[in-house]
């Protein structure tokens, strides 16, 4: 049993394969549907948007995908990602409990995204296209996607929800740095944007309307197709290598988690911990393995949407997705972890917390707050918002082992560093979070 | 000889000793004296800002210093840092130079200050000190010893530069967040801040100024002492766990280097990095090696100034040290680089380069900006202004390998990433750097 702060891996124990979650389902995955027809959706449906190979990967049943190569030579430079032993933050709780954390902040863009933009960046080049079209909201998502892209030598576009442009400037530079093209959404580029303006010159924006405006741009240029950074299958598929890793690192620790936990927006960054591990629960190796998704209480799709068709985007134009949601219309509050905050959860996610394989949460702003400075104070890193979630958790999971006397072993994912939030941090100390 | 991308090494490769390099230079340090008696200072002049374990290691002719085992145990956050082979930098430059980089931004605080700031912290704790007080301009020494003083148990107090307390909230926030005590400086806290506020009500401040509060903090206070973040002996001793951690992963990579770059404002960063291989050359073992220090050709301190007697602070109050200067009256421009914005130079370093064991370069905004990007683009990390200034010269070293078709091997030190310098970038990509 390793006695380091990180568990480390040499680059040769980088995974080859993704690991697919779909087949080993007791129950078969509802399929997305045609808003129109009702029928299920043909890969042919989705072509103008994504590459043959991603829609093949988002409807196989095969049980592993091969990482390609390039994809795995550019992993190098951040991973494998270190599991940390939190052993100061273990001593300040007090508790018991073990607490491991994935370190997925450590690449260069901050988070786990870059996981799955490398492989969408380099499937698209595969098949001939020369440019991306994506949305992002606080910048997590269009950063990664950004950086990608140039290491792959693709160009990029990025629809940045208006407020997010200019709240988060930062955020912005960095895909400017990365070489992207960076417009406020809603933009005069497309018909969209500007049926938007037309009626709102002054509209701050939204997810939504950035997503109509980057679809749009895909699908009406030839070189240019669309990418998303959660929800849909693919993604998570990427993600996987996260929990993949984890794997080995626990084996290598000697130890197997009784409580794995991942924060929930679309669903990327908890499957991609998580479902490595489920692998084992589904198998029923692990039958008391708890797997917890964390969302905010202001955003409960998981603890207090409903489970059903339902469209990806505020607009109504994608399929509709199986899923639990909030419904589409759904407005969620300006919470600071930004990246929670969408309607909707991925079908997989939604699919295992409706078969009761794995549990939700949610926490309010305040309290998950304070656990991200006290884990910053102990760990050192400061977290992101959205892993902050995670962290909270931990912590109410690490007191009650305390309360049980009981050595539970404990696993999170801190998916990104708060660096760029924070103006988050400094409203929580200033006392004007409630 | 490794293949990796990123050369690891195991916690157990941590130092277990500082290399000291005063011992081993061929003709001795000269003292630094005292302002008034022109006599050699002793340690006791020392001893109402500095604990004695600093004050006998800034004096120390042992070849080697121990690191504490606790300080040991927190290193395991971040170190052993990797060495990264920058593969697709080497490509993009298309040179037969092999380039490596040491990096140091991997610390929670992003640069590493963080190394010499725990020890200082620890020593500090050791001698019953409960406070430490420092000042800061840009805010990365800041940073580092605000998490130092939490990790440590100590409380910590900051005087940062009011122009970049208002122009740099988030390396505020950040402090604060590691629950540090920081104000703008010039403060209503120090009688050397209240003086400058009777007579400039509105001062932008300077470091000499915050120089000034923290040190009459210290001397006023006897549960508190001052904390520096370069130039002195100590501080510089303590980078050396970077040189010496990289000698063993350029084993691994089973090169030595022909030449090492670090960036140089006060020479902490610099000395980290290259003292542990120039006791090589000054043992006589590697006499070819060259050591390479790169400033901002608008603080040329280095390339343009003389080696004299010069006060470390503007005011005029500490000892007298003998460095390479621009005289301490000397004010910056206010280039991006803020952590190279210092007048002087390290006692050691100035040695050195008198000594002709040492080279250094001068380059402008522009052009260390631009090399940045190219870095940014092909390796992800987005380099600290002040680490750009190495980038930039391994890229000339690089290139000039190739006109020369030698198969050179450089390795430089990346001190910090970019993260809180956006609108630097911002303004380089604007086209509003000149």
């Amino acid at each position: 049993m390793s006695r380091d702060t990180k568990i480390t891996l040499p680059e040769s124990e980088i995974p080859t394969h993704f690991y697919n979650i779909a087949p080993d389902l007791t129950t078969p995955l509802a399929p997305p549907i045609h808003p129109a027809t009702r029928e299920p959706l043909g890969p042919e449906a989705l072509a103008p948007i994504f590459p043959m190979s991603l829609i093949e990967q988002e409807m196989s049943q095969a049980p592993t995908v091969e990482i390609p190569g390039e994809v795995r030579e550019i992993y190098r430079l951040y991973r494998p990602t270190p599991v940390y032993r939190a052993r100061a933050f273990e001593r300040l709780l007090d508790t018991p409990a073990h607490i491991y954390y994935k370190s997925e902040h450590v690449s260069p863009v901050g988070s786990h995204k870059l996981n799955t933009a490398l492989v969408q960046a380099w499937a698209n080049r595969q098949e001939g296209v020369k440019r991306l079209a994506t949305e992002t909201g606080a910048g997590q998502w269009g950063s990664a996607l950004s950086c990608a892209c140039q290491l792959m030598g693709l160009e990029c576009m990025v629809y940045m929800v208006r407020v997010s442009y200019d709240q988060k400037p930062y955020r912005r530079v960095m895909m400017k740095t990365y070489g992207a093209d960076v417009v406020a959404s809603p933009s005069t580029l497309t018909a969209a944007g500007r049926a938007v303006l037309g009626t709102h010159p002054d509209s701050p924006g939204s997810l939504g309307i950035a997503i109509s405006e980057a679809v749009e741009d895909a699908a009406g240029r030839d070189d240019t197709k669309y990418a998303l950074g959660s929800v849909l299958n693919h993604v998570l598929l990427h993600q996987t290598i996260i929990g993949q890793e984890a794997k080995t690192q626990m084996e290598i620790a000697g130890e197997y988690p009784d409580i794995v936990i991942g924060s929930h927006g679309g669903g990327s960054n908890f499957a991609g911990l998580t479902f490595p591990f489920l692998r084992d629960k589904l198998k029923g190796a692990r039958k008391a393995l708890r797997a917890v998704a964390v969302e905010p209480s202001s955003c409960p799709t998981l603890t207090g949407g409903r489970r059903e068709y339902d469209f990806g985007d505020t607009a109504g134009m994608t399929p509709l997705l199986m899923m639990h949601t909030l419904g589409h219309a759904f407005v969620p509050p300006a919470v600071h972890a930004g990246g929670l905050r969408y309607h909707g959860s991925a079908p997989l996610v939604s699919h295992l917390l409706d078969a009761g394989v794995i549990e939700a949460e949610a926490y309010g702003q305040r309290e998950v707050f304070e656990s991200a400075v006290k884990f910053a104070r102990s760990e050192g890193t400061i977290p992101a918002p959205e892993s902050a979630h995670a962290v909270h958790s931990a912590i109410r999971h690490a007191l009650a082992a305390r309360e049980a006397g009981e050595r539970k072993v404990i696993l999170f994912n801190l998916s990104g560093h708060g660096l760029f939030d924070l103006s988050a941090y400094d409203a929580f100390l200033g006392g004007s979070i409630a």
